[in-house]
């Protein structure tokens, strides 16, 4: 077996189905821990890594990675995809009137939420792609994840897990100084990721949660949502699969909808092909719709690229994503 | 103005009403941020009191905090409150048969939930509960939860906070080695909270975001649900107001529905007494339905009871509660 | 081919798979309506029918059969049904109160409801029920009824089409004078239609929607839901598939959570085989929790038990069932 | 006090307060039907004129006048009104597989829907508009309608009351014959309705339920959703409200998403005036979103605009607006 190239002019931009085939073989980790493990890359967090992490924390301050879970978000309905609905069941109107039975002056509000569990800053489960019906670690996709949910792989298994070290790569300030900002279509490639991690002083290793920021998040905050939510996206060839698998980084998110770039590099129909090959082969943790601004400003002005992250999911039982509030604390 | 008393047996329980005042009046902490505050005693943690806690991670240990999200959770239907319902909107099972209408073989599973925010292991809000129809900070309630949310105390503004020392105060295995369980009714006392830290070798101090563990949980996974959800259990009781303001602690959980010992300790009707001293007047945040179970253990075999608690909401914008994965990292 | 038998005494209580296997092939109309049909039964309604239906209003009186919609429903969590959550938007108090931008004293109120669409009064779609994988007329289920709803029989197809004769066959009030009430476990049998049809002075007729009231709703608002929702119930015999049949009635309906009697009629272990004969192999369209108690009141005391019914669906799309208010016009 | 004009050209379009109020105060029913009323103008459907309604079916043809609730709705988040989110809890590609636990062959399909109740083909409760803070029937609008619901006038009370007569003014068909479409902003007056109704033979009466065809549903079906929910439309002018109250007309619906003309006839800044009008001072019950294209053909066709119309909402617990299937049984 040839090892993949790592430079998208090598693709065959005809050939998805080849070119997916191929990265999915070479890289793929099935078994490499055991037929049970529902974790993935996640396995690479190990307990030093997490003390080492911890040792970063030298200012005390904590940025939050998360964009707003509201009503004004990026979706539009793909895949009955909506914006989160969030509803008051009890209101300080109504306590401040008196009309809610308490005694004494006790009044409340309580509140409710309805969401697709993509619908903003999230984890990918490792239920949430397959590829040719196969899910992580080589199940069957039909024997993972019915409408009961993911009854093997479901997201509260990561629950006490995605604690780690966490790494920014701000491309965009990296490979477009002036905006900070890639285009719409821009292939990150490893060349990329490489030359980043290097002018930040940093190197990839083991059980890193890495952070791509492209920038593209700032500038909806600029000029609205647009097409964020499944439209043209600067982010991941799929030529980075070697990258993500050979550097053994437990997780990685970036600031898009959709974590690799779109359109996608093939000229033939494809449909988020990097995905296909890193989450149901490699057991890859992606997170996506992460809000790197603030974390970019504070890494460039300190000039530190790395922090403790504390990412954990809600446990929800046999969900194949999690909203979550990432935090980096420097 | 007498201190109240912090002894329950000179708790008036014919009177709840001017007990509750007398504590409102003593511990109020309104403007003690500023009139613009929104964060309450949270702001008691700081840089210096996040470098020391991060500095305690010796173990790389994470311990989820979380009790599951799902349909087998224990609300009946108090105030309208559900489980959370988890339904998926592609599956593996259809993938799988090849029926989702993407090419090449990707397919993929999505899912949506919907939940009160208050259904399981959760943060409240400081908009969650009023005070005579007044909010924290003084704030008419009517001016800060309507129905379209909390538009001042929002949790979203705690996003980037509530990262502190945690300090597990395990009563019931304090004050019932045998069992590790307080019955439920059990009131407990500030003397009950200073004994039992002076006996795991703590001192509480500012900023700490305290954790209380009854037992009451485990009670529930071996016995059932029974009424966790609004029913009797161990708690703090009423006469905690002057310890909980007096040391200065950031914020403060337990493994019960409700925080605060049920029924509560008065004789005339009276509804969670010490949540109307403590959210809207001393600016409290609380945190309900924790699961304590494991951290209990690791911590009675490592004879430590500190660690770094990470535990941000989701940024639900408006919201007065938060379904939240806390993390104790050891 | 024997013709099985309508008399319970001769049901094989150890063999469920064959009775229902038996009555599932007697019985079957697949193709009957054509291949693409997506009606069964409801195809049994025609023009002459409804227009003579509508001459049976004289009293000018309409009897919702409908219970409540809210949350102190029967529904206890069995797969994932809640019952109904309806939430504000916007209130009267936030209206009252000024708080809600609008110009000249206007205000408003809005609402949201998350409900399964068998919670309560309901019709069960076509797609609700399969028989070894197949669906309605032959379709296999996986091709019917995906994560994306039911693509070819969804309750939308019934938008127009359910109004037609109703008839109340009271079988409660014939076979239990005194109560009303038929007990929980007793099977109706074909025998019992007919007799209690000839006691109401009536002739079951082609495309007739047949309404079974047994009581048990009547019991349940005097002594509390119980297991309503899925527990012991009075209701029809899997004897009755060739009654049901041979009629050639439109639609079924009763005042109970299953329509068939439960627990159902076999020593092996054995899940609604009524459903399993009559929703996928005659097409027949069931509706279940439906309120049959002021009906049966008016229709005693007028002594008349045919009417106009209309219990047309909402047009969710795909959905493989829907809440209903179903009236009958006297 | 003066009769409000009926003459749009004699509207003051820069004081919408004094016309609101003119007309508010001079069509106002409270305290007709008795103090403790729900109903409002639904009073004005008596049996007699269900009984000669029902008279009116001749040819057994139903029509429905919903529109299909879906994913694919005109709602944009207005309010946090989202269109229907439908979502499955068990399919046939589930039960085809053999997942679902069930013996014997039996399997299931079920589905769960979270939808505001006016996204789509709708009745508006009295219970949905206040004027000044009053509600329907001088009723002060925090008495009426808390986070709990509306406590006094909510849907439920209509659940057997909204069967009577209709009637199509095919608006669209009688003043734009070549297109059969009003164009956005044309705002219907008292005399297009006379003229309508006469050119179609027709007598208003009471207890009527009214049905006004603009024709841009049509266009939407067309041309797409564009702005329909919430943008320009055709729709009834504020001088119409002396019609709506002379007539004793029970209910009206269109085919628009906001039944009054928009934008409305004021210059000022002005919300919904008609609505403000009508709800709560003449009780009138008003319906939005209704599909009329068949209708509009079948009677077109037939030279016959009334029938028997069934459209009673779902009974559910304090809404302040229902999800309907309305028919027409002609």
């Amino acid at each position: 077996m040839t090892v993949p190239s790592e430079n998208p002019i090598d693709l065959d931009r005809s050939n998805p189905e080849a070119e997916i085939a191929a990265r999915a073989t070479a890289y793929r980790n099935w078994g490499r821990w055991g037929d049970a493990d529902v974790l993935g890359t996640l396995n690479f967090i190990d307990a030093n890594k997490r003390v080492s992490a911890a040792s970063l924390v030298s200012e005390g301050r904590v940025v939050s990675l998360a964009q707003a879970f509201d009503t004004d978000g990026p979706q539009r309905g793909w895949r009955r995809r909506t914006n989160p609905v969030h509803t008051m069941t009890d209101t300080g109107t109504d306590a401040e009137r008196g009309n809610q039975g308490f005694p004494h002056g006790i009044g409340g509000a309580d509140d409710v939420i309805a969401m697709p569990l993509q619908c903003s800053t999230q984890w990918d489960g490792l239920g949430h792609i397959f590829d040719h019906g196969n899910a992580w670690n080589g199940r069957r996709a039909g024997d993972v994840v019915t409408s009961d949910g993911d009854l093997v792989t479901g997201i509260e298994h990561a629950a006490a897990v995605v604690v780690s070290r966490g790494i920014l790569l701000d491309i965009g300030r990296h490979l477009r100084p002036d905006t900070c900002e890639l285009e719409d279509g821009y292939a990150i490639t490893a060349a990329d990721l490489d030359s980043c991690a290097a002018a930040e002083g940093l190197t990839v290793e083991r059980g890193d949660i890495v952070l791509v920021r492209t920038g593209q998040y700032a500038r909806t905050r600029r000029d609205g949502w647009g097409e964020y939510a499944g439209g043209p996206a600067p982010g991941l060839s799929i030529t980075t699969a070697g990258w993500l698998h050979r550097t053994e980084i437990a997780a990685i998110a970036t600031d898009t909808w959709g974590f690799e770039v779109r359109p996608n590099e093939f000229d033939a129909p494809a449909f988020q092909p990097l995905h296909q090959v890193v989450i149901p082969n490699l057991g890859l943790t992606i997170g996506e719709m992460w809000n790197l601004e603030e974390l970019g400003e504070v890494c460039a002005m300190a000039s530190r690229w790395d922090f403790l992250l504390s990412a954990a999911p809600l446990p929800i039982t046999g969900a194949v994503g999690s909203p979550i509030n990432p935090v980096a604390i420097l």
